[in-house]
Order: C-alpha cells, then sequence, then structure tokens
C-alpha cells in the first residue's frame, strides 16, 4: 500500500494520503510522494483539478515528531536535518499554489499545525461537519511559525494569532466564517460535495484556469499599479488563445464552445 | 440621451450609467465617459462625495465582447487593441481611488466580471436585496484577471479563489458577509440609502475626506513603519489645515464648526 | 495615583490607563508611562503576556486635543510639536508589536480615533458587550490617518474605509464579526475573560511564544517565498530550544514537560 495514493478519475487527480496509523503527518516519506505527485501534475495537461485528502481519523497531523526527534541524534543535534526538512516542505506547499490545477483540499477529522498549514495552502477547502483546526505547536513548546504564513494570509490576523498563541482548536463552521475553508458540509457528503466542486472546474476551459490561477498568486501581493500591468498583459495572451476565442464566439452565438481540451 | 449621465445634487455627483441595452458594459464609448467625469471629478472641489449607478436590470457586465471580437479582425488579431482596452480600463479603475471624493458603488441587478471589478474598486457600495455578483469569464474560457486584482483585495482569498475559478455568482446578503458591499438595502430604498450615505459623508470636512482618501490607498501596501511615517506626517499636514484648527477648536467648546467649505 | 498603574500576577503584567477625567486620552505623559512600561517589559523574561486596560468610562478616547491645540501657540503653529506627537505615539504602537510578550486589549466603554488604533494594534483584544469603536476624526476634521493604518490591517478594507469617511460607530458584535476584537463577553465578565485568555498564553513556553510572536509581524508583509525562507529558519532555531526539545519529548512520551521557565 502507497503512503499516497493517487486516483484519476477524467480530468481530476485525487491524491490520498494514506498512513492513517501516523495521522497522515508530513514524514519524509510522505513529503516525497507529495511532491512527486506535484512534480508530475506540473506537466500534465489532461488534469485540471486535483483533490487532497486523508485516510482514517485525521486528514493531517502536522510534521513527523518522531522522526524529528531522531534526528537530534546527529552531530549538530539535527539543525541540518530541521533546516533541509522546513526547506522541503515550504517547497511542496509553494508547489500547491504553483500548479497550474486547482487544489481543494478534502478535510476531515483534525488538521494540526501543518496539517492546518496544508489546508491552508490548498486553493480551496470543503470540511467535513465536526472537523477540527488548530496550529497547537505552541502546547509543545514549538511554535507553528511556517504554518502561520499560509494561516495568517487566510484569515483575520487577531484570529490568527489567537489560534496560535492558545493553541486553540476551532470547528470546521469558525474555520468558514474565518476564511479558512470555502464549504462545510455534512461527512456522509464530504467526498461527493468535494468531486462535484472539482468537476465544476474540470468543466472550465484548462487552459484559462491555468492562466488565472498562476496570476492569481503572482498578483496577490504586488502593488495595486504592477498588479494591474501585470494583469492586463495576462487578459491579452488569454484573449488570444484559440479556445477562449471559441468560448467568447460561443456565448455570443447563444451556443455551446467546442473545445480542443476535450 | 447620454451614455453616462451626471446629475449633481449639492456636494454630490451622481454618475449613471445609461446603455441598458448592453448591460451597462465597459465598451469603449462607456470607458471615455467615465474617464472624462473622473478627470472633471478630480478637480472638483464642490464635489465631495460620488454615487456610480447604472440604467436597466444590470449594474455592469463587464467589458463589451463584441467589441473586443471585432477586434480580431484586426492585422495583429487584436493584440493591440486588447492591450489599449485592458490599460484604459486598469486606468480608470486606478482613477476611482485617486479621485479626492469617496466613490460609493449603487449596485442592483447583476455586477459580473469587469462590472463586478467596479463594484471591488467603488470605496463602498451599497447593493439591493438580490443583487448577483460573478467573475464568470472562466465559464467562456476568459479567467477574470483584471476584476481579480480589486475583488482579491476586497474578500479572503480562497473565497475570492472559488469565484474566479468556478464562475459562480453570490447575492448580496453573502457580497456583504465577505466585505465586497458595505450594506444591503431593499430595492426600492437602493437610491436613498446610497444618497444618505454620500450625504453622510459630504457633510464631512471636504479637505479631511480628500487627505484620508489619499492617504488611505497610499499607506495599505506599505510595511507598517513606512506606514507609520508616511501617515504621522498627513496627519500634521491635517492639523495644520485652517478649518481643521476650527473643526477641533469648535469641538472643545462644545459648539458647530464654522467651515469654510460652505 | 499614578498616570498608569502596573500590577503584576504571577507572569501576567497588567497595565492599567488611569486618567478617567480625560477618556485615557494618550496625552505627553499617558505616551511617556506606556513607553517607560513597553521599555521595561522588552527586558522583562519573568512576564509572558500582557493586559491593557483602561479606568472609568472609556478605554481611551484618543489623542488629547486639548494638548494639541495649546502647541498651535508655538511660533511654527505646532508643526513641529504635531510631528514629535505622532512620532512618539508611533513608536509606542510599533513598540506593543515588538514586545516579546502577547499585548491583550482588554476593552469597555469606548474606543474612539487613536484609542481604536490602540486597540487595533493589540495584538489580541477582549472586549465587553456594549463597547463602541470609531475612528471619528473626520467629524471634526482630522481624518484618523494614523489609527487608519492599524485599523485596515485589521479588517475589510470598504468597512475601514466606510467607518473612517463617516465617523459611525459600531459596536463590539460588530467588531468581532469584522475582525477589530476577538471575544465580546458579558461586562461583569471582561476582567475574568480577559485575565483567562493571558494566564491560557502565560502557560506556554514564553521562548516559544517571544519566537513566534516576532515572526508573526516580520512574515506578514513579506512575499510568500521570503516569508517561508525567514519561517523555515525561525522554526530551526525553536526546534534548537532546550525547553523545546523538552516539550516534544514530553508530548512523545505522554507526560507534562519540565519547563525550566517555572
Amino acid at each position: 500500500m502507497a503512503i499516497l495514493e493517487r486516483r484519476d478519475t477524467g480530468a481530476i487527480a485525487h491524491l490520498h494520503m494514506n498512513a492513517p496509523e501516523r495521522l497522515n503527518a508530513l514524514s519524509d516519506e510522505m513529503l516525497a510522494a507529495l511532491q512527486e505527485q506535484c512534480d508530475a501534475l506540473m506537466q500534465d495537461r489532461t488534469i485540471r483539478a486535483v483533490i487532497l485528502s486523508g485516510e482514517g481519523k485525521a486528514f493531517c497531523a502536522g510534521h513527523d515528531l518522531k522522526q524529528m526527534t531522531a534526528a537530534r541524534q546527529n552531530e549538530d543535534g539535527g539543525k541540518a536535518a530541521f533546516k533541509d526538512l522546513f526547506d522541503r516542505c515550504a517547497r511542496f506547499m509553494q508547489s500547491l499554489n504553483k500548479l497550474p490545477q486547482p487544489v481543494i483540499a478534502q478535510v476531515h477529522g483534525i488538521a494540526t499545525a501543518a496539517g492546518c498549514q496544508l489546508v491552508a495552502t490548498c486553493d480551496m477547502a470543503v470540511a467535513a461537519e465536526g472537523t477540527r483546526f488548530g496550529v497547537n505547536g505552541v502546547n509543545i513548546g514549538l511554535f507553528c511559525s511556517t504554518p502561520m504564513v499560509a494561516l495568517s494570509r487566510n484569515i483575520p490576523r487577531k484570529h490568527a494569532f489567537e489560534m496560535l498563541t492558545t493553541g486553540q482548536f476551532i470547528d470546521a463552521n469558525r474555520a468558514q466564517e474565518l476564511g479558512l475553508v470555502n464549504r462545510v458540509v455534512p461527512a456522509d457528503q464530504l467526498e461527493s460535495e468535494t468531486r462535484a466542486l472539482a468537476e465544476q472546474i474540470a468543466s472550465k476551459l484548462g487552459a484559462a484556469v491555468k492562466i488565472g490561477k498562476e496570476a492569481f498568486y503572482n498578483q496577490i501581493d504586488l502593488p495595486l499599479a504592477e498588479a494591474y500591468s501585470y494583469t492586463g498583459d495576462v487578459m491579452v495572451e488569454n484573449m488570444l488563445h484559440r479556445d477562449t476565442e471559441e468560448g467568447i464566439a460561443a456565448f455570443l452565438e447563444k451556443r455551446d464552445p467546442d473545445w480542443d481540451q476535450g
């Protein structure tokens, strides 16, 4: 049984973390498997949406503390290993945003520390009722500084600060109010609702979604004038795409577009 | 009948887009008329608030796709025309933020694509119950990359991403929850409620509002220390304004200020 | 009676503004007293959380307008004095974010202008039901440009713009919805609830909270890649802290940590 299963259905890739006994912790093996799939998806033009889920009672419980603790036996007390781990983790998180396909977290059970970061990093998230979210590293003396990067870009800062310094969990409904997840659904509809969202996105012109997702993250931190200058060029590129010409023509002629993407 | 009507009442300018048969699309003519009024208002010290509304069943449905499609007949397939269009549109959007007067969108019906961008760009927005908002270009293969610039600076990023990639509409109440509009009112009170808000702002010292609006957008993307250094200077400038001296004196003496602005 | 009282209980410092007759205005004396306590707390490793509250019917009503008006008699009309005041105020506000300890505003009555800025600046805020918040300088011709810096980094921009240009107050529940305060509690539980939050934070490893709070504000304005590069180094530093090693070991061994901090 692979630590990360990939099941494709049509234009949707479904990555399923499968280390339930470790609460799908982001171990060296899990990170490597996730990065490998990201690298493959980066080039894959047949996939237009990605779902990320976890097996067992948790979506993801963050880093693998046993593995990290073992590195303390190294000559440098683990320093180089820790740096390498956080580099690999940050690279993976940023890979999710660089993928041409939107990535939807399908979240259940608990999502803590780097697991909560993973939810915050995915482009969208659907959560089962009752899911709990926390950046609770502070409880063991390890402040969730890297998860904070993603969390503080998703929810208002005072609420992010409270979660980070108290270690308290919030439930799915609160996560939805704050902007950490898009939708909360009954547990028995989690898979079907997430899939419906993925299918909705996969039904769009993949080239347009790819152009738009890339532009989304490129523009979000730019000053306004630069953001407009940049996205103006993006719009021109999009307009000149053959399938976009067909999409607009079809709309004006009140018919369905005949796109090459199949 | 002008494509853009301007009706002034006291210190309030009301710009009314009047191309209902085209759902007030931002055609070349509409953009030119809007830019012309912005340029005039930029210098106008008698106006202290601006309302922007639309005639017919939509506030604004975005770009004029027929006009854009016609440009595909150009030698370069429309490339230069598209670039010029997005430049003019971005210039107009930024002009709204550069106006000394607060601009309030009075929104009804639908506001889609660049029409939703227009709502997001206005300093404030009042929406009629039932108004629907969308950045639905993705449905025809043209991702709303320029509307995204304004939208992603108004609402939490996961919700912006969902609207952009699904093309789904949100209603006025949801827009209010997310921060895209300030207030939702019954349709038959839309005009009076928007006017009341404009009059409230117009009753303030115009010089102070001008100083403050300019500072609002100048500081919002600055690092904290720079933002404080800059706004400290703005406060000094404001304090030295003669009408501000009078305003503070009146407050301390528990009387109404006798401002020059009339 | 000091203008600012400090009462410590265990690892919690409680700063209590005590100029009720002036609604705890940020006069020269109050700012000096607050800065002095900040400077002391900066070096104090026995304190792990700070509460800031006010005596009388207001938490804080902003700058001391009488004192500012008196400076108009200076040769330069007050210009140098105003600049110096806003510099001192900005320095104090930024000191709150630079403190190693989280600072919680315990807010009641009213918090206006620079008093509202103070709430927005504190890392967290607990408000009594019925508390009113406003950036109402515009009513007297002095736009709240410096309070805007903190406010516009706490709540969605259209709502910030409305508060600033209308001068209208919002109540505690609305402040909570918008992200300006973390929690709203009945007035008679304000002190106990604020203290409970402070105690919860003080029970964590102070070194980890210090590392995390510093990183929170350092990363929040960085581009994503830089934020991850920076916080990755912060995580390594945190991992190598002796008490963190103990905290993680205790967690893996399912026992309470034996931290040096006492």
